[in-house]
């Protein structure tokens, strides 16, 4: 009797998913300032291996993030690399290079514009308390300020990604209602928002969670999974486990961080972003494509521990050194 | 509209699985050597939380490992809790407590019988590099071992789990023909044990190389995946997925340690055993019930924690020490 054909046609998992790199944005931003020239070679790095969605910056204010200083010299270093317009630097792999820039307001959004990145990306959370501590507006105010930004974006021809923080739990509210979120993300489309990720911001989130929250937004906008971005934090080590059930849901796109850059400087370890090498390195074993070659994606890693001058959380950079060590 | 059904049910999730908790001899070995009775204080603290099947200890030569002395006084202490025969402990709860040994040889095997464990546990590795240098023998050699070990169990009615390493790879010859691996399965099953588990030994397992061992053992010897278990480490981080992807597959039996006990003391973090309650958290979340209790096994955590004296490497305690060390 012959053996059955293993995954992904077994799995019916999808030939390949997206990933947009945020480690120079979510995972410096994190970190003792890094100069904007350092900054810049590592988003070079990682177009390098692959990565076609970089956010690269913030457009903040420097005085609250000095991680965050020098976005606009950032964007003009990598695309001055082959005198791309528009954050755009065409490749070897011929596809093109999208360097996109979170902002917190209008004025972020005329100065990421001015920079000439691709894409904004815009947040919001699911949680009034989170969202008040973190930008302190309520999610009205707040609500508003990415319509202006979205308006603005629209006379550009320019994408809008709403990012919506704590979609799936709170540290302050617990368990959000998958209806409310859902309700958030129809406001946002209403808004003018082009693009949709849900955020796992404290790494709360379960099959069962990304489930309900899925089923809940179609239900009340039709608007399917593979419509919707996730953007995950491995505070319990569930990320991987997350993307995984995400994508057999019928999720597509995912936020990762080299190294698995991110999270909380008061709790190491424990609270980073999924790892771009560790994603990679499992869809890779099961077939699924993702355009980033892992070796070059380690060098990336290497590179970025020394800007930021400790280990990185990603377990596979470990995984590697342990063995190093073992052999 | 009304919202679809989240999981379990959609995903058509197991009611339960069961858990084998390994930590005080897969851990513990790898660890300076811990007095007996506290290790009989840890295995009664899991068996408090709801650890229904405990591997409490192997019979190796103590000079071999140091960390495995006293075995018999371990058993002699649990037991003695409630003076249940066997190594059984009747509980609360009602279920039998089952205590299990690792053995190496006959003579491991008559010492664990004396000492009045429930079962046995026996390994060979798939890969015969590994084989040799973790026993020293042949895989011919090992077997005939296990075949002398499972007839003096038979004759005491007793079960003998076959653990086989490298079941999904080794650091020496690579992946492995999963029907090679099927073929040794098969060949255990005719030595006369009664178990048999796949073990993930140096963390390289992936949900395709899972369904590639399951299908090739359905087809060899007819055994599903729910009659398998699986012994998963976590050196890439990918112990959880690899759960989950085996669940949904049809594996209903996993071994897993405490605080992700074990693994090589050279490479910190990078090479421990799934954390039981990194497991149990993610299926208490999905509805999957496992008869463990979260926050008691917590506390044994911290009796492991205090009894190794130093950090775990389990997520979810790391995760919960950052959040009161962040509120």
């Amino acid at each position: 009797m012959p053996a059955r054909p293993a995954s992904p046609s077994r799995r019916n998992l999808p030939p390949s998913v997206s990933i947009r790199e945020v480690g120079p944005r979510d995972g410096l931003q994190n970190e003792a300032p890094v100069p904007p020239a350092e900054r810049a070679r590592l988003v070079r790095a990682l177009a390098d291996a692959g990565c076609r969605s970089i956010e690269a910056v913030s457009f903040v204010s420097e005085r609250a993030v000095p991680a965050m200083a020098g976005a606009a010299e950032v964007i003009a270093l990598v695309s001055r690399g082959d005198g791309g317009p528009s954050g755009r630097r065409s490749t070897s792999g011929g596809s093109e290079l999208r360097l996109t820039a979170l902002v917190p307001n209008l004025r972020g959004a005329e100065r990421a514009i001015e920079a000439g990145v691709a894409a904004l990306t815009v947040t919001i959370s699911a949680s009034a308390a989170y969202n008040d501590k973190n930008v302190r507006m309520t999610i009205e105010e707040s609500l508003r300020e990415i319509e202006s930004v979205a308006g603005l974006a629209a006379g550009q021809g320019m994408a809008v990604d709403a990012v919506v923080s704590c979609s799936f739990g709170s540290p302050f509210e617990g368990e959000i209602d998958p209806g409310e979120v859902a309700g958030l993300a129809a406001r946002l489309a209403e808004a003018g928002c082009s693009d949709l990720t849900f955020a796992d911001t404290t790494g709360v989130a379960s099959p069962r969670r990304l489930d309900a929250v899925l089923s809940a937004l179609e239900a009340r906008t039709g608007r399917a999974a593979r419509d919707v971005g996730l953007h995950l934090h491995d505070t319990r080590g569930t990320a991987l486990v997350n993307a995984w059930a995400a994508m057999e849901a019928g999720v597509r796109r995912f936020d990762t961080s080299l190294g698995g850059l991110g999270g909380s400087p008061f709790a190491p370890g424990a609270g980073g972003n999924l790892a771009t090498e560790d994603l990679v390195g499992l869809l890779d074993d099961v077939g699924v494509a993702t355009g980033i070659r892992l070796s070059a994606l380690l060098k990336a890693g290497s590179l970025a521990r020394d800007l930021v001058g400790h280990a990185l959380a990603g377990r596979t950079m470990s995984a590697l050194e342990g063995s190093a060590r073992a052999y």
